[in-house]
């Protein structure tokens, strides 16, 4: 099975406290849009994260890049591109991420982040559970069509 | 018996990212250096907080306030004054915080944080264990001598 | 004058970075949930905060106080209710807030964050900008009304 | 003039704050840790981060990259290996990354991040001021030698 496909926006307006002396978004608050991006990302799928916790699953990050083009600032309504894919295994999950300002066209910070799926109890990591590899075959197979 | 007391002092230098477009700390962030320099206050009494954690007992935050009178900016090095006390029962711990800049008398900001003692299988509200009580009663008894 | 009266109700559902061992979010995390809610019962006033700074003044925190009653747990969604007040002459403003899981009435965490003027230019303490002032006039003429 | 070199070790104990659900550092603060080691590795050489922005130039990040092979844990004590190198007409530099816990080798989380100099003034990239030149021709000729 060749590579799924979500795509949402998130929406976040930048916060005074995610500002630095430059007056910008200091670089780490990118990570923390982008987790707030993919949970909900994984929310509209109907895939909860904390049910993949419930069930003994968690997803710890595996690598992720920043490029940073141009600065966001205070106040400013950033919008969140988010892509995600999927090997054929599920084994992991990428997000691709590109984020705006709302109704422009010039992107300021793009990247990506990896996850893996870890078997809590036996601490080794797994394919994604069954519900999450259903749920993703289903919208490949929409995409296909 | 009454109130313990234990002083410490924690350095801390103030880093890029604490600090926001006012070039100030933000004001969030003295509570992480609070956490620091109780965490550190504990170790130096042989009571690291890990060990709590290890034998079931987890120390959630009860109340805590903070006072600001004077801004701390980038890489000031700021000292962190620690004054521990604790009810007769040792049910709960405070910590009083007074920080400065290090070789400076001004006082920047006060405050203090309350944490209580839970045992995590019963999920309830306990006394100190006796590890931590007999180090305070000996810390105690050697103030009064 | 007496006190105004400004009342809003914020939103936000818990992320995994705000939760720490216990499961529970990070005692200073209600501070961040604060500064969104003051920011946006501000802006439902038309009172950008970041109109404040083009015009040359800053709030910096004075003094605040949390109190934890309850925990709040990963993907809650809290609904954090703003009561902001003013003395009469307007030096100082604080918003107080309890934090309470959507459609439920236990409170979680109540607190108050107090914040003052300050001229930029001259460094001094000052009071509300006219605009300011006048917008919490008839806020609080339409309340005695 | 070819790549510069600096290699510095920086010391960071995990807080408690710092972790997450997983009983691990959440992946993000990885980042504030790289930050500290920057930052003391240019000290080091005479090179506060501080007396550039005195000097009305700024260091934004342009990109970076994390790798997470391993996790740290609540209390662990951690060694971050930083080299800083530099393209021979520095308008860049990269600053890569080990994290070992102390006295082990394994390598836990690796890194880069890289950062250029901006003119605050002129709003425009610049190469590093003489200062900073000077130095790390100094230091690299050293290496030579």
């Amino acid at each position: 099975m060749p590579d799924f496909l979500l795509e949402y926006i998130h929406t976040h307006r930048v916060r005074y406290r995610e500002t630095d002396p430059m007056k910008i978004v200091y670089h780490t608050h990118y990570l923390d849009y982008f987790e707030v991006a993919r949970t909900e990302a994984l929310r509209s799928l109907g895939l909860p994260y904390k049910s993949l916790e419930d069930a003994g699953i968690i997803m710890p990050v595996v690598d992720l890049a920043l490029n940073f083009r141009s600065p966001a600032r205070y106040d400013d309504i950033l919008e969140i591109r988010t892509v995600m894919t999927a090997s054929p295994t599920i084994t992991r999950v990428t997000f691709n991420y590109e984020t705006r300002r709302k109704n422009e066209t010039e992107i300021l910070v793009t990247g990506h982040v990896t996850l893996c799926f870890i078997d809590v109890e036996r601490n080794r990591p797994i394919r994604a559970p069954e519900s999450f590899r259903n749920v993703l075959e289903k919208l490949f197979s929409a995409q296909k069509a």
